[in-house]
């Protein structure tokens, strides 16, 4: 998607003239509003029907000291998307016309002479433009402020608010209502009061006089009558434009409110700066400068307001710039900022519901959102869905889940026993105190007074391309017992995942047994309990894009499994009751992150055999595509078993946060995974497939749809080039993930990282 | 409001038929769908014009067989709210029409012939109804599945799409969309691949013929074309309604649809059983039938699944039922469900923004809300805003402020001396491991295998009225440091709130000494260390609805503010660097459940002296109005200020959630509070204020509006009344919340609770 300024001049106000309907006097508002501004340029983006009854025409002859512009004529007096099926060859792209419309306006705004300009759309909001779009939405990267026009004939109350709505759907803000008397239908009573408890001023006119030609001669020109009908509106026009009209009032208000809109803009940073206390930001020496006010939003960019860097040349500079939404709000971005069908399924489940307690409650978009997921996660074993707000709280209940299993069955006393957790070093759970816990101490976690961590965290070996080769590193430990071997090297990314190709080679043997003498270190000689083994599944996210060697945990899991006497040496060992059963450690996958399409994959627990996918899984981050907070937590049988197998109230899970599984979430949720699904077997990513088709043997072949599993947005060649240059240590790519680690030439053992993020709509935007 | 079943049998369907526009055809394609339909009934809320050509009638005459009725009839042709006004006394208010409605329809549903019902509305989906409201709102009680019937008029492309939006924000499903065919502006067919794409089937059928009388000859009736209207129309009808035209499909798409909305309501249960993990439920026994199936909700009422009890009646019998939600859906509810202009609300920011990254962003509905807040919060020591997602996160931000300020003034190593927490026996502050180690150990948080509670919780007197007098029953420990003195009885709870009148009373003095005494048993005999006092001010909700009388904890915050030497003896005591300086300990009020009008009060700090209002504030559940998890933290200067002395990043305030202060969550929220403020300000709760004007000298002064500001919807009569029963132990009300203690003759000392509340939007309702 291009990006632009949403156009904001602090001289040159710019409006779009949109109609409740077809026919209810746009042009004649919009020529009467040019009128009375001191110095308007009018433009049409799109026109239909005969150009020498064009409204920039229209505009020009009856406000002669306007600048008029139509961009696009179509001749047929049909719906523009008609006409241009009509002419393809001459029809606009969206993105086209939103670019020319923007070149206009900013060349407006060099015109010091030019207070205000108006853009006119075609027919109602929905109106379709060229392409078919509608305007409401092709027209949305601008953001304009909206004049609206009501509708004054029967039925106008109705069309008027239901257009109103449709705008504030798409997040546009009406700034005024204009609409023409009717003595009969009286429709400007009832729409002044709606609109004033809206704080929007209306504005209602006097009704131009009935055109003679058309309405009552039919298609027979008449000169005369149309030398009349143009007699009649010019003295229409001049005597609406009069002062007393109120016309002058409109435009007085719309300038305040534009003043106002500036007004906050510029003030917004400082009052945030006294107000607000930022998650994860250090406010000392922090200036309000360095904060972003950001207007809109829309795609892959913020709009954001622009600190004027000279003040004599601010009149015609923009008062907002686009910025990329490089880390997609902390990788929350899944479908886009601003998406109209999440936003509107936000409403409509809000309207159907609001929110509706969740304890023993039962509602559609929880069960069809629970159903969904559990049925693509592609794991056998998850068949309870846990919901709660977000990663961190849906690792809190992964936590309760697993200890409770675990204790359990080995009969631990949780109240006396340290009971602890298994993990990687560099991993990260979340913000509450019990996942900080989860994590290994740090510069930053140790601040938190009461932060205790409990667990023992493996160093493990890393996935990198390094100088053009794919390798994986191995940690001190680990390259000490692989008698100093540092590091292996692959032919592709797809043999490194080819995991049980390499768990019967020398490294799968080499792991299994780093990590058996690990675990009987800490359990037989240290006596210390572990209740969990918990990971993020190929990346660290947090932690500083960490991408782990898939057969690493792939054996860290195998070898916990198959050797429950590793984690308590004193008990009989119980088989497993089924193959679904959790058998050593309930087995948790931190998903947040990596989770949901992160790396092309519903989970990325389909990167690793059925017999290592987790027992627990909790997803957050990308559920909701990008708008609203909401987790689940997955679960097998036998954990849920552990909290139901007496019925004692207080052995119950006890969790439960007051928006539990609250349904414009899930509701939000189910369609944005939905939407995924469908874009991964429509194929709309499969051209970013290519550069890794012959990634590996045996696992990528070549065909109409390369049947690639291991890839990235990012291309190979790219990731090639990069890590061939000088001040580059490594590169690697997964999914929607690029990480380049820079040398370090200070101190060359700690790499500088710099994770990176494409688009952060790019699954739609790319598609 | 009144509460009634939306109308729903497995027999009858029923259907609204809204119009994308007025003019549109509703009548002729309504009377179409009741031709085809086996046995039909036809029923119009409202008509406007002459009744001779009532819509009613003309059903009647082209489908003789379709029984018909008319509820309101206005002889003026123009729109309901207009006529209306003409008539006020005939004029019905939007619950009879409702009401009304829903009478006929469970009559017709009782009739084994009928096979289905329409109910046409008058205009487009906003047109107002008599009273003015919208019908898409007035008619939303009944939630009936929606017949829109778009418009083939040029422009009716986008009044149909934007009648079809207003629909959807207020949680109607469109079942099906007719449209008359026009072979010039084609809208059917681009209607038809927009609703495709939305599930939802599209007819379009032949137009019917011009009308002669009105269209061409005006106002001059002539028998003649009336006649040979009439004879076209019969041809038209009899054609269009042939099984080819597609009709016979369309009622059978929509019997499917039916059929299918029946088998979702009947299966959820047991598919939720299946696949959910409920908060806070044991599942050990939990039956598919214990769960509640929710079909939607609005106002105080969910629209629930009902379990058919003899199958034979089952035809004829609801499928859906009121349910009144009581716990006002845990306490979450401030202006009803399915608030419309919540829903749009959220809808605008989530078209305009999506979510935006909140690290060192601004955005409006961000700061906008933190300012209302921290200015109308009356509290001059907030002027920080934390944004988290719930209130156990906002708890888990206040715990990490707290301590850091604490242990830095004190110069404690948190990460070798244990830091604890003050607090009151029975208070919850949260589901997050580091919340729940706030409260006190009990048989339900011992569960949990990380919990270890850390601190020391006070046992406290209690508010209740018992037989009629307001009283304040004191713990053991109190009765015994007051010389055995168990209760003390007051006039009125206004007396009891008069804290700065009974500071200086005995009480003021014995509840001082205790709390002396106690913590200089803590902290200089056993060497404990505390970091911060948490406190729910006024009442423990999740611990059992239990009044604290409110001069304990004012003296409690007033003795540790005044005696810092009994927080940390060891250290010369630093003065406070200004009145809004914390002394002492930090004071965190957990107003997740009492903030933000629960008593009436926009907080409950201000029932309190400005001397013991907090240093930390909590807010979550009714912030949002009871749409969506949103939470947040305020601060004094001096907390904020421990974090940002040094300018290292990991001396920050390391928290913050991915969706941080999400703009729909924002957005909701201020609109929410604004209108809360605004019925406070309007007086829209007055009347619950008069049994309570009386209540203590003074306090409460009896003028127009009365300054009372200790009160309850729930009368004082009505307490004392219950109070007075002999299955009562004691009873209190406050604000929207009424707790009943009942007698428990088996074990006495340990009463059973009924916390009750009232309409979940009372706020609204019964204002």
């Amino acid at each position: 998607m291009t990006s632009f300024a949403s156009p904001l001049w602090r001289k040159l106000q710019v409006y779009q003239v949109y109609g409740a309907n077809t026919n209810v006097g746009k042009t004649v508002i919009t020529t009467l509003l040019c009128k009375v501004a001191p110095r308007a340029g009018f433009l049409k983006p799109v026109s239909t029907g005969p150009s020498s009854e064009a409204d920039d025409r229209h505009v020009k002859q009856f406000s002669p000291g306007t600048v008029t512009q139509c961009l696009y004529q179509f001749e047929e007096p049909v719906s523009p998307h008609i006409a241009a099926t009509a002419h393809a060859s001459q029809a606009p792209g969206d993105a086209e016309i939103v670019s020319s419309i923007h070149n206009i306006l900013t060349r407006w705004a060099k015109d010091e002479a030019m207070s205000h300009a108006f853009v006119e759309t075609a027919g109602g909001v929905h109106s379709p433009g060229p392409s078919g779009t509608s305007q409401a939405d092709l027209y949305r990267p601008l953001r304009l402020p909206v004049v609206l026009v009501a509708d004054f004939r029967l039925g106008g109350i109705s069309s008027t608010i239901a257009a109103y709505e449709s705008l504030l759907v798409r997040g546009y803000d009406v700034e005024s209502v204009l609409v023409f008397e009717d003595a009969y239908y009286r429709n400007s009573d009832y729409l002044m009061d709606y609109f004033a408890a809206r704080d929007i001023p209306l504005l209602a006119l006097q009704r131009p006089p009935e055109r003679l030609r058309r309405e009552s001669l039919g298609n027979s020109s008449s000169d005369d009558a149309f030398q009349r009908d143009q007699q009649a509106m010019a003295r229409y026009y001049e005597a609406v434009s009069r002062p007393s009209s109120g016309l002058g009032g409109l435009l007085s208000d719309l300038s305040v409110r534009h003043e106002r809109r500036i007004g906050e803009l510029e003030t917004m940073a400082s009052t945030a700066h006294k107000s607000i206390w930022y998650p994860f930001t250090q406010h000392n020496g922090l200036k309000p400068e360095s904060l972003t006010v950001i207007d809109s939003a829309r795609g892959d960019h913020f709009q954001v307001f622009q600190q004027p860097a000279v003040k004599a040349d601010s009149s015609s500079s923009s008062v907002l710039g686009p910025v990329y939404d490089g880390s997609a709000s902390w990788w929350t971005q899944g479908l886009g900022h601003g998406n109209p069908e999440l936003a509107l399924g936000a409403a409509y489940a809000a309207g159907r519901y609001g929110h509706v307690m969740f304890a023993l409650g039962a509602h559609k978009p929880a069960i069809e959102l629970a159903g969904l997921v559990l049925q693509h996660t592609a794991n056998e074993r998850l068949v309870r869905v846990f919901y709660s707000d977000n990663g961190s709280t849906a690792m809190e209940v992964a936590v309760k889940m697993a200890l409770r299993a675990s204790c359990q069955r080995y009969r631990w006393n949780a109240g006396t026993d340290e009971v602890e957790i298994l993990g990687l070093k560099g991993s990260y759970h979340g913000d509450t105190i019990g996942t900080m816990d989860c994590s290994e101490p740090s510069t930053f976690n140790q601040k938190v007074e009461w932060y205790r961590g409990r667990g023992y965290w493996f160093d493990f070996p890393q996935v990198k391309m390094v100088r053009g080769s794919w390798t994986v590193v191995f940690p001190d430990q680990l390259a000490h017992a692989a008698h100093g071997n540092e590091r292996e090297s692959f032919s592709s990314l797809a043999d490194i995942f080819n995991i049980e190709h390499r768990e019967h080679s020398g490294f799968g043997r080499l792991y299994a047994y780093f990590i058996q003498q690990t675990l009987e270190n800490l359990v037989k000689k240290q006596g210390r309990k572990f209740g969990a083994l918990i990971l993020e599944p190929l990346v660290l996210g947090a932690g500083g894009m960490l991408f782990v060697d898939p057969l690493f945990q792939h054996m860290l899991i195998k070898t916990v499994r198959q050797n429950p006497e590793l984690i308590e040496p004193s008990l009989p060992i119980p088989g497993p009751s089924s193959s679904k059963s959790w058998t050593g450690l309930p087995i948790i996958f931190d998903e947040v992150f990596t989770g949901l399409y992160r790396f092309y994959h519903f989970s990325p627990s389909t990167f690793f055999p059925q017999a290592s996918r987790p027992d627990i899984v909790a997803n957050a981050k990308l559920l909701t595509g990008g708008l609203l907070p909401l987790s689940m937590t997955l679960a097998s049988e036998d954990i849920f078993d552990a909290f139901s197998s007496s019925p004692a109230k207080e052995q119950a899970l006890l969790h439960g946060h007051s928006y539990t599984a609250h349904p414009v979430g899930c509701h939000v949720a189910r369609m944005s995974v939905t939407k995924m699904m469908e874009m991964e077997r429509d194929g709309a990513w499969d051209q970013f497939k290519e550069s890794w088709v012959d990634a590996g043997p045996g696992v990528a072949t070549v065909d109409a749809a390369p049947r690639v599993t291991v890839w990235s947005i990012w291309p190979q060649n790219l990731l090639t080039a990069l890590s061939n240059a000088a001040s580059v240590e490594s590169v690697w790519a997964l999914g929607t993930v690029l990480s380049i680690v820079l040398c370090d030439h200070d101190s060359p053992g700690e790499p500088n990282f710099l994770p990176a993020c494409p688009d952060s709509s790019f699954l739609s935007s790319r598609g």
